[in-house]
C-alpha cells in the first residue's frame, strides 16, 4: 500500500493517507518488531519513511539503514524522520536488484510494502538474502487486495478494486501478493519461514479504524486510481462512482469491512 | 459449516469431515468461551453436536441445555456426547423461532454455524433475546465463504465456492453471514456488541491445517455440493473438476489458504 508514483499519486490527499495509515496500522503490523540496541538494520524501499519512523522509535537504539530508489522519496523520508526527532536513520539511495553493499553486511533486513510493486519479488528477496548475516532475521510486510470484503456487499466496489489489483499488476506488481509472502520467503532459501496474518476488521464500534483504515486508507487508495480506470476503459464513470460509493456506505453504523495484512519472518 | 441435510449432506464421509473440523478449530473459536460453574446456557441448533462437546468440556461444572429441531440430529449429539463421557449437556427438541421457553430462563445463549442456514437470522436473535436474562451473555460464531482466498488463485475454484453461497442462498441461507454479526446483534438490541474475527491461515508450515481445514474441512464441504451445483447448471463438470482439483492444490507445499470466522459476544 505504500506509494509508488506511478499507482497511488504524491498528492497532500496521499500524504495524508499514508500518515493515517502508518498512525492506524503501526501496532498491528510493527508492534512485535523490536531489533537488538546496536544492530544493524537494512530497510529496503523506505519510501517516503512512513514506516521508517515507526520502526526506528520502536527500537531506539537500533541503527537503520533505509534505502530507495528514488531521489524525491528519500528527500521527504528524511524529513519525516527529522521533524519526527529520529537520529538513529541513515538514508542511502539503492536498488533493490542492485543492492550497494558487501555480503553479510547487515543483522537484519526489513521490507514493507515494497515486494507488491516488483516484477521479480523472489529475485529481490534473494538479492536481500545476499546482504544479511547468517541467522540474520528477514521481515516481510504486504498487503492482499484480494482479501477485502465488507457489508453491505458490492459488485460495483468489487469491480472498482479489481481496477486497482489490474492496474498494479500491469504495471508489473501483485497486489494479490501477501498469501504469497510464505512461498516467496521459501522458495529464496531462507528458514524457519513463518508468516501470520494482521486482519483489519472495522465495525462502527472502532470509530478510528472506520476513519482511519475504511475510508482514508482503504478507499482512498482505490479512488487514487479512479482517472486510470477511466482512461483504460476498465469501468465507466456511473459504475466507478457506484463502487466508490458502496465503498463508503460501508463505513456507516450498520457496516463491516475486513483486510488483511501479511507479516513474514524468516532466518537466513 | 455445520451441516444440514439439505446442503453438506449427512454421509460418513461428512462425520468424519465435522470432526476433523471441530478438532482443528476447537481452540480458535471456542477457546475463550467458558462459562461460570453452576450456569445454566441454551445452546441453540446443536446439530449433531459438534460443538456441544467442546463447550461442554471447556465449562464443565456449566449446565447446558442443547436444542435443535431435528429429531435426528438430536440423537446423534445425544450419542457424540455421552461417548465422550460428558454429564452436563441436556437435549431438548426446540425451534429457534418459537422457542419452548419462558422468558429470562437462561444465564447466557451460545449460537453455532446456525443463523447461516436461517432465513430470519434477525427474528431468531430476538427469539433468544427473550429467553436470555438481563445481563445475560449471547455469543454468535458463523463462518463467511466471501473470506475465502488462496494461493494459487483459480477462477474455477472461485466459482465452485460461489456454488456453495448461491445454493445456501437458494435454501433461504446466507453463507457471508460472518461479517454481518456486527449489524444482526446491534439491530436485535443486544448492548455491548463485540465482534472478533478468527482467522484461520493455512501454508505448508501447519500440516495440521492442511489436512483438518483445507483439505477435510473447506474442500470437502465445497465437493459436497457437487451434484446440486451440476444439476442446477451452475457449474459445467469439466469446470467444476478443475476448481476442486485447484482447491487441493492450495494445499501443496507452496500453496496457502485463508479462511475467516466470525465470533460475537453481546449482553442483554
Amino acid at each position: 500500500m505504500r506509494g509508488r508514483k506511478y499507482v497511488h499519486g504524491y498528492s497532500e490527499r496521499e500524504k495524508v493517507r499514508l500518515r493515517d495509515q502508518a498512525d492506524t496500522l503501526a501496532e498491528l503490523l510493527h508492534g512485535d518488531t523490536v531489533y537488538p540496541p546496536g544492530s544493524l538494520v537494512l530497510e529496503a524501499g523506505c519510501g517516503v519513511g512512513a514506516q521508517t519512523v515507526i520502526l526506528a522509535q520502536n527500537s531506539a537504539e537500533t541503527h537503520f539503514l533505509s534505502i530507495d530508489i528514488s531521489d524525491e522519496s528519500l528527500r521527504k523520508a528524511k524529513e519525516t524522520t527529522e521533524r519526527a526527532g529520529i537520529v538513529n536513520v541513515q538514508f542511502q539511495k539503492g536498488d533493490i536488484y542492485d543492492l550497494p553493499f558487501e555480503d553479510e553486511r547487515f543483522d537484519h533486513v526489513f521490507v514493507c510494502f515494497v515486494l507488491e510493486h516488483l516484477l521479480r519479488p523472489l529475485d529481490a528477496l534473494q538479492n536481500l538474502k545476499r546482504v544479511l548475516k547468517k541467522n540474520g532475521s528477514i521481515t516481510v510486510i504486504e498487503g492482499d487486495h484480494g482479501s477485502a470484503y465488507f457489508h453491505p456487499d458490492s459488485p460495483e466496489a468489487r469491480k472498482a478494486i479489481q481496477c486497482l489489483v489490474d492496474i498494479q499488476a500491469k504495471m508489473g506488481g501483485d497486489s494479490l501478493i501477501g498469501r504469497r509472502i510464505y512461498p516467496l520467503l521459501k522458495a529464496s532459501g531462507f528458514n524457519n519461514v513463518r508468516v501470520s496474518p494482521r486482519m483489519v476488521y472495522v465495525d462502527s464500534s472502532r470509530p478510528h479504524l472506520v476513519e482511519g483504515f475504511t475510508k482514508n486508507t482503504f478507499t482512498a487508495m482505490v479512488e487514487g486510481v479512479r482517472e486510470q480506470a477511466l482512461a483504460l476503459g476498465m469501468m465507466d464513470e456511473k459504475t466507478w462512482d457506484k463502487g466508490i460509493r458502496d465503498l463508503y456506505r460501508t463505513a456507516e453504523t450498520d457496516g463491516t469491512f475486513c483486510y488483511t495484512f501479511f507479516k513474514g519472518t524468516a532466518s537466513r
